[in-house]
């Protein structure tokens, strides 16, 4: 799936990644109504708007991208249907042969991490018969748990073709409130992203491990030492537009050929006609909004790439 | 809500909890037949599975227990039918007037903490009205994002009048690889704890703190130094029993009123009826085993907690 990946970035020439984090006031007034009309003002209903208002995005924007990354738990919040949604944005997404980057952020000790890896990666044995839960391709994992929390999704990776994104340095505000503290003179984040290169090593795709890592587009200091200690991690960040990064922050996250770093925007491109930028297209085209912020920020982050040459 | 937990705890003279962690493997034959006939083997038929067999656990152990403590990855993994069983599970706990901990090791920056915080805990507006999705009393989360990742948590809890237990030192072998790496001198897992005393100060019930923490059994002396780090914390004790961690071990993890730990046994509990201890049952009064296991649990604790007086 990491060689997968690896060639729609290039031939999208698109080292990005949309971010399918619904909120229901992203939705649009006349997506609200046609799903509460059918469905009333339920989790039901909710859920529904939120299907509908991805299928928009997606429809839209598919031809420019590699891979989208669903955060489940703007899905999670809406209960049964909620995850339904996000099962059927999973399964849209494939259609449009999509990489789908599930952002669940699990992790726990191995026999539990070993149920999360089966739920999102592999596949579950039934009496004679085995099944997927919600089959995604990729799956974002926490590291708190140490090797024996991550190995059950190494493990599931391995058999079914599929990969990771461990939590390095997080782009939030506080992420620095324990990932940066000093042990033995270096961060706990160059100390995690250590064993990421380590386990990733392990899990070679051709160029790339099958094993990335997260780092915050909001640290770029991080982005550059990461860079060097993980250097065939592919290397996913979030936090460009919205969270405030920007093209020219980000270009020491990638390697000297151009690949190695996939940048994730969420509300910037699902909310764009929200936007001031953005305003000319009415809540009807929200869609086209989103297809415009896909190519602005293609152009930002190839624009600062090129700039760095 | 934490008022209310010590107060079953006192009442029941039981602090321990019974984890909720089905796999399909745990499910006697009986069961597991029953559902198939009724539903082939599906994923619906797998999950009716695990419902049918929680049940007959909780029926036979409610009277003598304060809390339950349902993984939800064992769920997660039968996709949306094993989350309806999730959901099942905790709704019928509560009619038995059990306090549940929804064993969710969520963790995320700080909006998507929101949503997870509002999925576990909270209530989700939907247009004018207002529904809950998973309605867990208690929820454990990870700390690696820092306090924008607990913060919205704490928020909600403070609102629905619920409670955290925050990720210290976990039970796994590898539970140490971060979390025992030496910061000016002390583990990671210590500056967490204090972090979580720290929190908890601004969120007391009576006694203890709506905020507790994870400290496992297999690291008595852990237990030891977290007890005094963090005195109005309620500790949650995996990895007795089926982990390794026996009474004795866990006698530094209460404080001196008797209180101040809650002990999970998953596997040692719902599964007793494959141990050789408990063969007497046969499969079909699994159910019977579990109280039987329950009780033997409970004797255990409060013995090590009566000779070490």
């Amino acid at each position: 799936m990491i060689n997968k990946l690896m060639e729609k970035i290039k031939k999208t020439t698109a080292p990005i990644v949309v971010g399918l984090d619904p909120m229901l006031s992203f939705v649009p007034q006349h997506l609200l109504k046609q799903s509460y009309d059918a469905y009333g003002e339920t989790l039901e209903g909710a859920a529904d708007a939120i299907w509908q208002f991805n299928k928009g995005i997606i429809d839209s924007v598919c031809d420019l991208i590699p891979a989208v990354k669903p955060q489940i738990a703007l899905y999670e919040q809406l209960g049964i249907e909620g995850l339904k949604a996000f099962q059927k944005t999973v399964d849209y997404c494939h259609e449009k042969d999509l990489v789908v980057i599930g952002d669940v952020k699990r992790g726990d000790i191995g026999s539990t991490s070993a149920a999360y890896a089966t739920a999102h990666l592999g596949k579950v044995t039934v009496g004679s018969r085995q099944y997927t839960a919600f089959n995604e391709d990729f799956a974002t994992v926490n590291p708190y748990f140490g090797i024996d929390g991550v190995q059950p999704f190494l493990d599931v990776c391995k058999e079914e073709n599929k990969g990771l994104f461990i939590l390095v340095k997080t782009s939030n505000p506080s992420g620095g409130e324990f990932q940066d503290r000093l042990i033995d003179g270096r961060p706990l984040y160059e100390h995690v992203g250590e064993k990421v290169a380590e386990w990733g090593n392990q899990h070679m795709g051709e160029d790339y491990s099958y094993i990335g890592a997260v780092v915050g587009a909001t640290y770029p200091q991080a982005g550059k030492i990461m860079r060097k200690v993980m250097p065939k991690t592919l290397i996913l960040v979030p936090g460009y537009g919205a969270q405030g990064g920007t093209g020219a922050d980000l270009v020491h996250y990638f390697n000297e050929d151009g690949l190695g770093a996939i940048v994730n925007s969420s509300r910037g491109i699902i909310a764009a006609y929200k936007q001031e930028q953005y305003a000319r297209f009415s809540p009807v085209n929200y869609a086209d909004a989103s297809r415009q912020a896909v190519l602005d920020m293609i152009a930002d982050i190839n624009g600062a790439l090129q700039a760095a040459k």
